[in-house]
């Protein structure tokens, strides 16, 4: 697949090396063309980088890494939803905010990210996926011993199984995938960040973790 | 031990109906003395009931099973930091609000009910825990197969002791009881609720579920 992916943080980045290790095609989007880190990535990983709009121009599939607080702005700026009108975009984000010190979340309980980018985007395929795990977790689940969950939100069934295909290739086996239904259940997923927090500090910063749901 | 439980509903009648098995004296607290679910509960269970009061005056251990909108206001009703002073409560209750139609949470991202009523009752020792759970699950966790977590917080290093060591005669394995700090920790378990009702709905409504942190 020819997969665009906006942000070139840490997740961006891994996400990117992961797919190119499994032979996609990849365009990593910056907000700004020759953003030096881009650049770096791209020619040590025989990719392409430029734009948030180059990044979704020719893509089978867009992922959404950037901060959940500049989704919509991001996404935005990659043509908005003439761009991104029957693209599936995989949204990794979470709206975590620790201006404060402490964390909290930029939107949550009344609304998600998930929710604003389907919303300003409608004609976009919107899947909530693998943003209950850190970065490494999410490219590589074994990194996490035996049966552990991942959850996938979005109102395109079939947008949800090309996510839930993705999955399989970077690892996730397809009973440990959770189908959570509508993109509202990002909510949920998002709202998750404070426990996820708090077991990360419990685990003295070990993030190779995750929660598997159990049910008798 | 003498405990108390505030509140009749589901929760506090299934939690008193199992720690009298266990053996331990119960009061089941009621906003009004005479109330019909509680009296004719305590018939049924060789048990007490009485005020919110009643319930808190000699008790070794408070349980708190109201809803956590109403949390502050009970504690109150119930004497107040004076009558609470030194004790253990355990605080089970979430802040859900399902008067939208939809979930929300009366508190959450900057606040919680646990650090409320830390807040409003500064001596007594709040412990939160159990609230991950549904109230079948919370007294018997063997509903749910093979390992799985439940968590707890709190400032008081020995309050939460004798928390966990009411978790041991529930059922819950020690190995699987997480400590996730002081009783701030009480925002991200409460705020894991949204995510709890939509694995709820996708297990087609089996509350006998849980989850477990696995670690690499």
């Amino acid at each position: 697949m020819r997969i665009g992916i906006l942000g070139t943080g840490t997740v961006g980045q891994t996400f990117g090396t992961r797919l190119r290790n499994l032979d996609h095609e990849v365009v990593l989007g910056a907000r700004e063309s020759g953003n030096p880190r881009a650049v770096e990535w791209a020619e040590a990983h025989a990719a392409r980088c430029g734009t948030f709009a180059e990044a979704v121009a020719d893509a089978d599939l867009v992922i959404n890494a950037t901060a959940g607080q500049y989704a919509v702005d991001a996404l935005e700026m990659a043509g908005g939803n003439p761009a991104l009108a029957g693209k599936v975009v995989l949204d990794l984000s979470n709206p975590l905010d620790f201006s404060s010190g402490d964390l909290r979340l930029s939107v949550c309980n009344t609304d998600s990210v998930g929710e604003q980018i389907q919303r300003a985007f409608p004609d976009a395929r919107i899947v909530k996926s693998l943003n209950t795990v850190n970065g490494s977790v999410m490219v590589e689940p074994s990194l996490v011993p035996g049966q552990h969950t991942i959850f996938v939100a979005g109102n395109d069934p079939e947008a949800k199984q090309v996510v839930i295909g993705l999955l399989g290739e970077l690892g996730w086996v397809r009973a440990n995938v959770l189908d959570l239904g509508g993109i509202e259940a990002s909510r949920g997923m998002e709202m998750y960040m404070p426990l996820w927090v708090s077991i990360l500090r419990a685990l003295d910063g070990n993030l190779a973790f995750n929660i598997n749901v159990v049910q008798g």
